[in-house]
């Protein structure tokens, strides 16, 4: 069954011009898989400087591929679709592949690693090389230009803080998902708004606005009808998708959906100083100077209830050395980003 | 498919002795399903005093049957073989079945019971009664003996609280799962520790001795793998299990633990006020005498850190004519209790 599958994939391969070859080009595939969507780019092996972007051939858009979240076929289904249509859109087959840097949400053990490594040898010729991070590498890369250092925070459909010191050490924080604790996450947020929605309907909690909102949202009528929504389907990103309804809530003064975000804020903010301290980044007086490179829509919103600036404001208090970094290149670019720098290296 | 497969549940009836009709039985099926266990519970239609145990012919137990955790297939057909086994124990078809009282978790609103309604129809020959209710009023009427009237507070897995007054008034609070905020179910509890010891080990929380408990019963060597462990299955069931090493934990005076359980008092004590006051069981002055049923295992641990116990003093703080009932029979019995009360009324 998945061999077949496989084989339909890759099927363009055979009607590429000049063979299965790519016509001599050399290529790096990056792949950033969060629990919303995956993207994957194609970027030639060629020169470019610093102050130019990367080149990139093609980009492709898929899924979710959190095996946590959709299970391991699911998953790696998603993974091999976008690299195949990247490929494809860029009119080179895997023979042209040299080096793949898949960097997914859900990679917490060297296990989970091994299990994509082997995955993906099966997938791609045998001189490929493989790097397979968590996606908050590729996110920290694409703020340093591929380079590890300093602090990454993400705030999607899930989050997580992850560092790195400049000799190689690194450290993480949440990224455990919803069940065990991201309430900075737009999953946590938005999981939270339903439940005080719930509380206030039980006479639990106090009235909100959030009720109204997001019954209008989801064209429900009752806060009864709230249960059967939720558990319908168990992706993560589909509550996630209600943290707009709780920011405008928010924006209008309703004292129960500003408690939220300010709570977001507390733990998006722990987390970061949970790695820096770890690490030491900020240095043994707290005021060193390091990048914090933030990533997601959660601190993109960029409204009057800011969370990404409430964030900042909260770690600065802190740690006054802490350099904001909006990377100018997606997380997929900063995963091939970081397979070019590993290939080179590998070969200096 | 499942057409076939209902044969083959129903198979038995061929070779009861003396035809389908069971000689001339007359039946009541009552069913208690829960999110980890499901009961069906067998009683003729005989004459029995209150002072007298119901007579029960035959007891059944399957898995989960709340569809919110394992879907809808999977309920109905654990609902569909934990009825023909207790049948089938019974010696009897459902030719003799008068009346079936299916009480489930996850039955929140009046389509979930219509749906139930439908499919309950399909199995059994036209001249059956049925009754579809959430499992909490089961519950409410094994400590009743099938009068409804009072509350109830389960705890187990899930939670929920259920009150109904003499004039047929009825209301509830919690039992909305795990991700609308059930903080004081076995399930809530257990997650809650889990967070505690990713954000220990994250240096986001103070360390605590669920740490090495909860590894030590998982058998896992690192908090780490406690995500891969989490969401390798979505059973609220299975993380629910934990919740004697958070009372051990809390026993020996790990403050983290005993924080976590203390929050949950305070969460099952309050959805149990919230229903109170709402029906107004506790009458103008707040003295009134009204029964509360306790159900679950996580208010029967009768350990040294007895949960049930705390929530029931601090419910009496405001309504001190709460009045402690301890059910004799099983919510499964409850639930025909229910249906049999539901005949009576029918008839009369």
């Amino acid at each position: 069954m998945k061999r077949e599958r496989k084989g339909e994939i890759w099927d363009f391969e055979h009607e590429l011009p000049g063979g299965s070859g790519g016509g001599g080009q050399r290529l790096i595939l990056g792949l950033d898989g969060g629990t919303t969507k995956t993207i994957c780019v194609c970027m030639p092996i060629i020169p470019f400087t610093a102050n130019h972007s990367p080149p990139v051939y093609a980009r492709a858009v898929a899924g979710c591929s959190n095996h946590n979240s959709v299970g391991e076929t699911a998953a790696r289904e998603t993974l091999e679709q976008v690299m195949a249509e990247a490929l494809s859109k860029s009119g080179c087959s895997r023979a042209a592949v040299r080096a793949v840097c898949l960097a997914v949400a859900g990679v917490n053990h060297p296990t989970d690693q091994q299990r994509i490594l082997d995955w993906l040898s099966d997938i791609f010729p045998n001189d490929v090389e493989y790097y397979v991070e968590n996606d908050a590498v590729a996110a920290l890369a694409s703020g340093t230009m591929g380079k590890l250092h300093g602090c990454v925070l993400i705030a999607g459909t899930g989050t997580i803080a992850y560092g790195y010191t400049e000799d190689g050490r690194e450290a993480r924080a949440s990224g455990a998902g919803p069940i065990l604790g991201d309430w900075g996450s737009g999953y946590g947020i938005a999981a939270k708004a339903l439940t005080s929605v719930i509380r206030a309907y039980d006479g639990r909690g106090p009235e909100t606005m959030l009720t109204c909102s997001i019954l209008h949202e989801l064209q429900l009528s009752s806060p009864d009808e709230l249960i059967g929504w939720t558990y319908a389907d168990p992706s993560w990103a589909r509550i996630a998708t209600l943290v707009p309804v709780v920011v405008s809530c928010a924006e209008v003064g309703d004292q129960v959906a500003n408690d939220i975000l300010l709570h977001a804020v507390q733990e998006l903010a722990s987390s970061v100083k949970a790695v820096v301290h770890r690490l030491g980044l900020c240095g043994k007086d707290g005021k060193d100077s390091f990048p914090l490179v933030m990533v997601g829509n959660v601190l993109e919103a960029n409204k009057r209830w800011d969370i990404g600036k409430e964030v900042i404001r909260c770690i600065s208090k802190d740690f006054p050395g802490t350099r904001l970094v909006r990377p100018k290149v997606e997380p997929a670019v900063g995963a091939a980003l970081l397979a070019w720098n590993y290939l080179i290296e590998q070969y200096h």
